[in-house]
């Protein structure tokens, strides 16, 4: 299970500054401390970028290049800020992503067949809703499936978001114990190894302390990861969630276990 | 998911001691702590008691009867201190356990059926040995069904452990992922709802720091949660490892969430 960093947002105060300023300073820093913290790759979760799309995003691809050569995922619902970021990307780049919206498939998913890279589908219906029952989720992921299919997309550039669920919502458990169900079964139903990636920040949602927040996080993730899960996107600064991925990972290894392993 | 006490080991010098010179005060303590902590249920590793059975047996489970009126596990190989021990249980009792092996087939499992109580049958070989590969294991649960149902037990009386390996053993990760497997698919396998049950701290034995150790424990419980696990035996002075077996019971209902439940 590859690690994510989500911590990236434009929607954080010194961020948001640092890109109106093109001050490279904040975004490396943030960066690297991703990176140091055991980060696999890094999203640039940029917003809709409606001014200056195409520098912006260029502007945030560079600078993030600076420090490191993980992979980025471009996290925008815009689609020429995406090209941007595609095109600036000399790493591999994954875009962040589709979802049935009729914009999105017609703007956002050709671009993963222009550039041949991963792709990212949310489970969505076309109106941006989240579907509640399992079943619909599923018909959703076929859907998504033909669509990418339909785009020229190789299959094994699709990566599956079932989108988790805040514990806060009414049927919020109910949602994400489905989750668990449609990570495990995915890859039988589409007949082929689908990779599935989920962002954890979402789960625990609001003003709650954050030792439980934490202690959810960490029992969630590894849920996910026993059903499979390929990727994950969480808060690189939540070492103890960190730690709980790498464990996920070792404990999910065919490799004799050794302790030194925790720490990589 | 049950949370059992596993604090209370005859092997710990105090508690040896105690049993020794009929003291009840450390019994009481321990056995209180563990409720306090969140136990569902008081694991008595009272050992094979080759001297005094009956009167060690009886002076244990009468001691733990003044603070407490959680279930008891018997957990004792000797067929003698183990019908002491359910002669003198007022409240409900578990039998831990039976296996393949002739003795604990013709002394142990008999005394499920006569007095009525969940018995756990281990998967273990009838020599004592654990089952490498996952068809073995399955094989040996089957076997233990046949004779559960052989010796007259109700079906729903049985509750399997699959025996969690070190995981410094050679093959421990390999081992632990077929056991998530095997309590995943047991219900279906058996046809009924099989209860499973698993001893977290053999996952982590030897010298370690507790904190490397305890994100391995609370990774590997959510994940034999998330397998369907109905029982864990675990040390309830690990207060993060009851955290995540309450967080994981917590995820697992089909109750709306609220924060305030993470502490029950």
């Amino acid at each position: 299970m590859l690690i994510i960093s989500d911590n990236l947002q434009i929607t954080h105060p010194q961020i948001a500054r640092a890109v109106k300023e093109r001050d490279p300073g904040p975004i490396r820093q943030s960066v690297s401390a991703a990176a140091e913290a055991g980060a696999d790759a890094i999203d640039i979760n940029s917003g809709p970028l409606s001014k200056d799309p195409v520098e912006t995003m260029r502007f945030l691809v560079t600078t993030i290049q600076t420090v490191t050569a993980l992979p980025v995922l471009l996290d925008t619902a815009n689609p020429v800020a995406m090209e941007a970021g595609l095109a600036a990307s000399s790493s591999q780049a994954i875009i962040n992503g589709f979802s049935l919206e009729p914009a999105k498939v017609e703007k956002i998913l050709p671009l993963a067949v222009k550039y041949d890279v991963d792709i990212i589908g949310y489970l969505l219906m076309p109106d941006g809703h989240v579907p509640v029952l399992v079943e619909d989720r599923i018909a959703v992921a076929l859907e998504l499936y033909q669509q990418a299919q339909s785009a020229g997309l190789d299959e094994m550039r699709l990566i599956i978001d079932p989108i988790v669920a805040p514990v806060m919502w009414a049927d919020g458990n109910q949602r994400n114990q489905d989750l668990l169900t449609i990570v495990r079964t995915l890859p039988a139903l589409l007949g082929f190894s689908v990779r599935t990636v989920a962002g954890l920040s979402n789960l625990t949602t609001g003003r709650r302390p954050q030792k439980q927040k934490a202690v959810l996080e960490q029992v969630f993730l590894s849920m996910m990861a026993a059903a499979g899960l390929s990727m994950v996107l969480l808060n690189t600064d939540h070492s103890q969630t960190v730690a709980t991925a790498k464990a996920c990972r070792l404990l999910q290894s065919n490799k004799t276990f050794a302790w030194e392993d925790l720490d990589r």
